[in-house]
């Protein structure tokens, strides 16, 4: 590329972060988090408001979740509704592990790296056990030799108690359901429970063609966390599990920590509406297709290199600052993204609010590009 | 009365709780927590909701808060939207209250009765200090002799750290601002910090005619919870400080406890849209006048105690149970309440949702009641 | 007596405050904790002192604590070394309860007053309910009626976990096995543990000529604080517990908190020796023979009042001016004690290590006090 | 060696472990907390047990403790008894360290691999931040580094709060003191305080020449858990600060934790007689010169390998399994140890007690092996 690598940083950081001259629409590709409320919410939110209901989770919305859910899930299921999924994983992780307990995870779950330490707030004391991972996923020998290498019952040590797997992990790679129930046995075997950061589940079931049983209960996740926001709604996301015990637990922490809502029916309504017609479907379908196109596109640029296999709704790609430039002077605007052991490059992350003119015009720079291979 | 207290207690519940047969439509002044979300915030959420924005708070609403609040505050404002009273309580008392700390409260404060442990767990361990007072109003020379009780710098008790003020209180009783003002004198010199839970701030604002600074920061405050959801949001409540170092306390635990809001800007905009035009003034003198009516129209019945003074939306009362018979076969259910030292009687809480027709029947029912006195 | 109460607390602090100008030789019965260690003790300490062990309690002096413990309560036993009684507090209540759990005890229990939030901070969070009773007793009928006002269940309280009574009680006064029955079926009923703070278990089962099977896991004791040092060690309490998952929970827990220790035998050799040869027996009954003594003596004496039956090593006591000055100018200073409901008193503590020569001088100043009645 | 590195690996266990058949008298070097109390120390506990003395710290030795203390650092310092070396960095930590911080320390820190989570227990749910370095020191590049990669002030991630350093590590080796003020200069620019696990502080001290106050607050120490117990004491080790507003934390949390002896005199008796005469220096002098000597031996055998310096009292070592072999049948029994990028070997643990005689006949068993080579 002709610079060295300090170089090329800052010429791309500059390509990434200042604003183009150009008088076009731009385009971000950031985060889900950036999309708006999709209408069928919005419509159910304004139906919600009519009247008054009785406060603190006792009225009708709220009183219809366990159905809707458990017919959901093909089982009774238990749901809290929490406002984000920091909040979601906290509490989950705090409902299955003692403060003297330890979680083991992935180096790099979202959990670790930008929760600001919920696990340990909500767990008063627990402790991360980090664990190694191509594409993010933990590997059933990673684990195994992870919960030799700690030891059970060691008193110097912390008592082993939850394992975390992110469902599409933060690289946007899905576990399939063989892994899941192999790391499952292991944990169970142990003593742990498994927990599910299933902040993009949407999308990981669209990719397995997995019911929601399957890749759950049926693979052995004691509770999940179940994201709905970054796919559609405004702020609700759930934690879900299936253990009447640990549903007891989550009943008081999830007081406690301030998540039973005063107008519950206004969380209640999100998570019932994102059920409804298959919303949770076609939002998360929508997303992973203009993923899927855009991967196609870079795909035909010599000079790209896609970091992580392309499942879900995220795209993780480095690329030559010729082609940035390109996509920048076109207004569209790619997040930096630090990887582990390679160059800086790009996060991309769809959603089912991307426009088709964005998707066609992302197509049409990659096409026009001097990189471009076909 | 012509039966035993037990007697009595029987027949008012069934009088309470039964639905009557009335075809009429029913009313209940419950609480100001099943009001549906006022129409302008509504509209603010929609105005919201084009197209997409930065996650986490990096958005244009959330940036426009702390010029908003500073100036509503008239002194630089720090605010972190909560999505609870509990959550904002919670978080208040955990940045000013180490683990080792006792947090000196009324008896009666929400935070101990009805917010399960929330003080406890934001703090890592701390202790409620209860305090008695009439109107479950804590009174200065109260608090100085707790203070002197439980000693200050002792070891063997735990650190003095923070006092709790409810405005109003419980009882729907506002704290004079010369009140206020005391205990905070007392609280700083005994190096304490004084929060406010705010629920209904804004009723409580309107009765005394002060302004945001004079009965926050002027009278000594160091932090607050200030309510909105009961007075016309969806689930929007602020923590707010005027301390820096409090502040930067409350931004990492804020994150930690899953606060920060990944579609912050749905929050956001509720806070901004409850200061626009004084919406939280017109909403709470409509409901501290609805009240006054209903307390008006009671006082001319005899057999009717108004048990604490009528400050703002919140009538508590113990009546005759022809009244309430009166008041339930014309549609109007009241909710039961426990007062520690009397009969069981009712709670009734206006809010700025109530019509007209409600307020007009309810004053209707008393005047032709047989206990009306006029 | 001539003058008004707040004049006696001045003459009468400094009647037990200000130091005489005699010559004759001083005492005070301010605290068993005053105490040496015991003659037993000591050279059971030098003994274990020979050659190197193993550390971290896989020695043989550790190795034989669950088989003398076991014989001693007889039923498997699970023993925990602890420095201090509220180290064996804080742990044993942070085993049985959860963050978000309630722990009912007597509002003047030790646990409650001077152990500055131990039970907070190894619970992480939970709460103390304060129940009140005579001699600082909690009743059945007191325990039920708390357990009803804050309901079981409700998650806007908190989960009742544990009850905690102390043996015998900051009074003095010792629980009948019947109360501590009763006390524990509705613990249980309500699924909640029970707790004996045992700081004087040992005086306590002296009086009641009860064996330890029969005042702990007989009765319904779940987990106890079983304390030694007051009664002759250096600084050893242990916590005991007959419950195999329970003694898991606090496997980690006392190695977390610090209290596995690294020469542990010095610790295990104390919890041993206080087994053998009855030590415990003999010391608690020298303990409460003198105490029994002194309280036969003041007695004698008018104007004097017992606040508490005298059941173990410990007299609760007001008395006239002139009796305290008597005592004191023959070198025999009071602790001072407030009592909740009563003019200012002294607390005597005996021990096993009073002489002879200060038990009969105090009797010989009571006889020879004007006060004196036969 | 002729056989595969699992082939070896059982060899060698079976060497280390087995028990000999010969008859003379078997030697360990397992560890420093195997040593008795040395005479100058038991015999002060033997006079401090005379006569009672006033609970909680307020007797005359415990009155000491500042002066004897102050004296020793040349410097105002506060003293905390605890029993053990985790209680003490556990409260160390706790004190400088918020819920929502986090602890840089070496991944290979006493404090993570083997104290069960006290720092997290103690602070309440803060994070320990691993980082690598040789010898288990970490360099102030290394530190550096990982304050940028975390960031400063990012709410996502948590608050960076103290730096421990182990001094000397856990391999036996010493941080020159201008290492630590390098250290201690970059988490001073970071508004972190530095916590010195000082379990072998007396060896490190020895070791460097350098006084109290050098290898401490002269080189920017905070704080610092100052231990005795595994250099003659029974069970004393002191957290020790010279800032006063971390003492007043400290006092709270001290006795809230259990860590407030009744009979503070016998923990206070060790920490005074630990300083007397220099033994602090006498004990930590003869344990280094045992195990120079013994590293001096084992460097004259062919295949042996000195895994870390051998600054202290430690020798990390791996041998050819003759020479194990041949100190087992001399009723040598050395401890197993698994580095972390070797074959397993041994760590050998020297102190004050060791006879002249076990030295002198591992230096005969070296000298007489086929491995030697003079």
């Amino acid at each position: 590329m002709g610079c060295a690598p300090g170089c090329f940083r800052r010429i791309w950081r500059r390509l990434c972060l200042t604003s183009g001259g150009s008088k076009i629409a731009t385009f971000h590709f950031n985060s889900d988090n950036g999309a708006p409320v999709c209408e069928q919410v919005m419509t159910a939110l304004l139906n919600c408001n009519q009247g008054t209901e009785t406060a603190y989770g006792a009225d009708q919305f709220t009183a219809a979740l366990p159905g809707a859910y458990s017919n959901f899930f093909e089982r009774q299921t238990f749901v809290f509704p929490v406002p984000t999924g920091t909040a979601g994983n906290g509490l989950a992780l705090g409902a299955i592990t003692p403060p003297y307990g330890t979680i083991f995870c992935h180096e790099s779950a979202h959990i670790v790296t930008t929760e600001a330490g919920a696990p340990e707030f909500y767990s008063g004391g627990a402790r991360m056990t980090l664990l190694q991972g191509e594409h993010h996923k933990i590997s059933p020998a990673t684990f195994e030799e992870g919960l030799q290498r700690h030891g059970i019952g060691n008193v110097h040590h912390m008592a082993v108690s939850a394992l975390i797997l992110t469902q599409a992990t933060e690289a946007g790679v899905v576990y399939e359901l063989d892994e899941i129930r192999a790391l499952s046995a292991i944990a169970h075997r142990a003593g742990m429970k498994v927990h599910l950061d299933g902040a993009r589940l949407a999308n990981a079931m669209v990719h397995l063609g997995a019911t929601p049983a399957e890749i759950t209960w049926k693979a052995g996740v004691d509770i999940l966390t179940f994201g709905t926001t970054k796919n559609g709604t405004m702020n609700a996301e759930a934690v879900i599990t299936f253990d009447p015990e640990i549903a007891t637990i989550l009943s008081f922490m999830h007081k406690r920590a301030g998540h039973l809502f005063s107008k519950m029916r206004y969380m209640s309504v999100q998570l019932l509406s994102y059920l409804q017609d298959d919303l949770w479907r076609r939002n998360a379908l929508q997303a992973n297709r203009n993923a899927a196109r855009m991967a196609t596109a870079l795909r035909q640029c010599s000079g790209v290199e896609l970091v992580h296999p392309v499942h879900i709704n995220e795209v993780f790609v480095t690329m030559p600052p010729s082609l940035l430039e390109a996509l920048r002077n076109s207004g569209i605007h790619l997040r930096p993204w630090r990887f582990q052991r390679k160059d800086q490059g790009c996060r991309l992350v769809m959603s089912y609010s991307d426009s088709a003119e964005q998707i066609h015009r992302f197509e049409q720079v990659c096409r026009e590009s001097s990189t471009f291979q076909g």
